[in-house]
């Protein structure tokens, strides 16, 4: 069957990722999924959390939201509720392990990385879409920490990028838009690295339960997905990575 | 003295009000005044709030936030703190007001227009970008419900923009970016509608009183700056006010 | 066209300052404006805000709350509700930034004075009395201040008032009661100096724009209350200011 | 030992119940115990809470809430804090209580009688007074009710005040004032009607346990300190209560 | 007329204590009394909350929690409402107080007990049995503390227990269950110390007034209660008190 | 290398499920696993949620608490923070999702099963323990609605269970306890039905990322864990899947 957008099934959507997006944090990127659209910034504070004082190491930590005028139906703010929903923070601690996991926490030194991923059209995969983005400002604030000489080197083990597959009309897809993302049966997400390993899986299904088989085809068809958006944060990240020198 | 960016006294920051920048709310406008970038996004909700349920008319409300990422220094997210914070509640209360003064509110019929103001870059003025954006994103909202067939006329009174005033070195100036703001001895904001009259006007002296003498050239400075940002307003909405055959 | 309550157009209603109403806070009175009473009190605290820490000067800071029973209908208490609403934090932001203007915060020292204004009666003008009487109450601990030789001389630049005016029935009137405020076109509250400058101006014209002749007549309406209304703090403070040797 | 202020040690402070104190509420009391000052008004609300929709009864709820300015050290607002302490709640849990065994609940009607208590000085016996001053606005509330043809006859049962007793000094007291309440060995408030009856009592010893003698002491105290208030009541309500006609 | 559980007037419901209930508290207890069952558990915090800080003396501070599933219909989750209710907030109050009155807060050093009283299973009495329960599983926690060297001797003053009484079906009954809880026209909680003192008494009689009489005939009945219930906890804590060796 | 409990690696904990814990609950469990141990009750409410109403189905909605006494270190209430904690969110929101797979939701007719599950005390699993318990606890209140002619049969899809897999000491592991998951490499949660099925997978590797193989054997091992609690819930369930007749 035909994707609404035409997309094959093992296709991603058309991926933009526009650097230096805002004039004030130390690293930001607007990054564009098809009709989602994140703003993922990246500021650094001088100090860690009160639970590693005097641990020697940094810290990174993710915050997560969606305009009230992102989705179809206007979202209520978290402010006005007074309170943060589960699902916000389900999302923004998954950010934040996921980051967590490309730094070596002990070189970044006792500083923490706050990054904020905002999100101002949502159609499906914001999340995925706020861990691609959200590494490459995390990369660009790191770097800039090098040219003010509170850095040797990039304290990164590897490069994070995330997709999301899923079973719509009984057919195994990548990077599900918003549509396909409320009709699908199995909805999975996958963080990997570039050297093809998982950093995290979520997948549920809750409509039906899945067989080993469609969890293959699913984890297959995110393992494509995500190298590919690991060029698209390659080639975005040029200068910095072109011989890949600053990477262990 | 010149001015950090070399304009005149009297001279606005560059305005672009793009419209339709978002694809869900029903209208939208990103609206920059030199570096400040602010969403605005209108979306119709078909009641009113229940202190107006029977009273036979409808209702204009407006929030308003900044992204953390939207300032220098990075901003702690109010959903965070768990509480709206009294500058944000009283700039959503008086853009609230202004634009809710532009609209035939009987005419409008029970429904209720949201308009969401976001900062997504901060650099002055942002309280004053929401309503000249606002209003852009309000009046593309209500001429949606016209092609809806939900409304006959557009229910706009008149237009209404806003600009800042102040006094910053001793002179009077017009549209303070933030680091103008930041050390102004008075600070103004002034809202007019298109026929020269007076909406509301907010005029502090923190750091010293002001004269009878200052207040008349921060008026007509303010006045000035209004007139050409309507004309801004205008040339966005060419095709609804062409002819201003709409307005009454 | 008569008042409701037969005052001239330019009149202000009856006030009585009673100093010293409380036997705990340094400084308290009860201010009444015809109807409307409002007890407020003055609290030294010897530290100042963590913002504050190291920069040698004081702080001024005001809070603001009606009676359940101060109004015809019940107000539920904002403790209840479990959070401060935008009114209140408007309002008592700007009772602080008035009465912080008529105070020099270097001589004030590393010291913090809380201004309690608690409405125990409304009728129109809570606000304005708030900081009529809340600088009475204010100089009072100030001087308690001298006599507790903590301060050599009162760190007072100017005397501060303030008062509501607004168009009634096509009127330009002075000292708005609450009849009169509901169903004001044009509501404007003026704080000023007794060197005849201006602290600050809010105009609102939220039923109907407002033209600048109108404004003019409201300013000058508004001095002349704000005059009358320094003449009874001064006669209230009697012996502070008699010979006004502490005024800078 | 003599007492602070010279009272013996069963003299209760001078009381003073001024009533129509407010302009707003249906009753409204100021009650002066010593310096004990507390504002009590009563509102009469036309429904019921939702646990009691179609029961065929009224309820009577009470607030309580001290002014920030009537205390020694400045109490921080509740709203401030977002939240209604421990001490307080039980306060007006107590004064709710208290207030609803003197009514005929079925014979009110589905209606809500408020009691808001807001203590403008504090000396001790603030929530005593309040239960005091609270009874004689409810029964102004209610008296305004008949008047206004909504009640046949006055729906009270009984009288009810309340008066604070302790050991002091190794003495039994009645009506503690801060300075011995705060050195109070045991500590009890005592709620009688004018029928000899108890409504509640709460003893606590928290410094040292005390044997049923010093209970009883205590409770004879207290029984003579309730009949005197009972008397004040009944003069201050005179023209209701002079031939107690409508009591049943 | 017969009990419905068959209890004489006078009779407690069976009553079990059952200690080393948890793995990880320094203290704990399953206490039972007929259908009422209470987790209280003690843990160690080896600082003073701020207010004591310096004093040289040691804290007791209370917590309690119903589980949604404890009563017939389901509880709402406080931490759902976001606040903690009145009634809650009482009775940790009550259970704190009473514990504190039984432990030499000097002796006991600069640090915390924390007692954690989480009710299971609701059928009345549930203050009471967090006091009684609460008692053991204190002196549990002191006794390791002397175990650990950190305490030489156990810092108890007295046994502390409770039990609620009351007016049902106009009989005077020892320790209430729920269902004669809730038709009880006077209800009254007992605490005591096994000097036969009292610790605190809170009696209402929220329905109708009550008698000296039945007050003198209340506390009798308590009194036999709480003897029972401290041989119960006596018994409960045999190898720790068997000599009474620690007592003071 | 040998586990601290001395299990194989594959081999799960002792676990003990005991139906009719409580009282008033529907249906309720106390599940052990090893020294884990929650309460899980099941409670039938006869309407939905808002989002639900009029759409011909049932609900099923879970909460998740910890005591404070059930961890090594005491954990703050949730309801003294005034929030829930993202965490815990988290938890309640996977327990409802997996829940609601086994149940045919049509079928349950318009009403909602609360499920609580409070831990009394933590050592590892606690979130899969919950899901295992109140799969228990649910069938119990399923099977009370037949026998209260509300259901003709079970609405139930299939069996479920939950159990954590890791890798701790470079060996995959079935059912970790505290110290295993707190030292684990890799830890993951893995729901399925009694046809070996995935409900739902969540695998994290925040210190290092994983392969493949990993993945691989840490799927064999989870569902040969799973099976075996299906094992043990069955025959809890004894006399009510006797035959299984009733599941579809």
């Amino acid at each position: 069957m035909v994707r609404s957008d035409g997309r094959k099934n093992d296709e991603l959507r058309e991926i933009r990722i526009t650097r230096n997006y805002l004039k004030h944090p130390t690293g930001s990127v607007l990054i564009e999924a098809g009709d989602t659209k994140v703003i993922c910034a990246a500021m650094v504070e001088e100090k860690v959390p009160p639970f590693l004082k005097g641990a020697g190491q940094g810290w990174i930590t993710a915050e997560y939201s969606m305009l009230p005028s992102s989705t179809h139906h206007r979202k209520i703010r978290e402010s006005s509720r007074g309170k943060v929903e589960g699902r916000t923070q389900e999302i923004q601690r998954l950010i934040g392990r996921a980051l967590r996991s490309a730094v070596n926490l002990k070189e970044l030194g006792e500083r923490t990385i706050w990054i904020d991923c905002d999100v101002i059209q949502a159609d499906g995969g914001t999340r995925t879409a706020s861990i691609t983005g959200g590494f490459v400002a995390m990369v660009d604030a790191l770097n800039k920490l090098i040219q003010e000489k509170k850095l040797e080197k990039l304290p990164i083990n590897n490069f994070v990028a995330a997709v999301s597959v899923g079973v719509v009309e009984e057919e195994a897809r990548l990077d599900l838009c918003y549509l396909e993302d409320s009709s699908a049966k199995i909805d999975m997400n996958i963080i990997m690295t570039d050297k093809n390993e998982f950093i995290e899986i979520q997948g549920t299904g809750e409509e039906a339960p899945f067989s080993k088989d469609e969890l293959s085809k699913l984890l297959e068809l995110g393992e494509k997905g995500v190298m590919e958006l690991i060029q698209k944060q390659k080639s975005a990240l040029g200068e910095i990575f072109h011989e890949e020198k600053h990477m262990e």
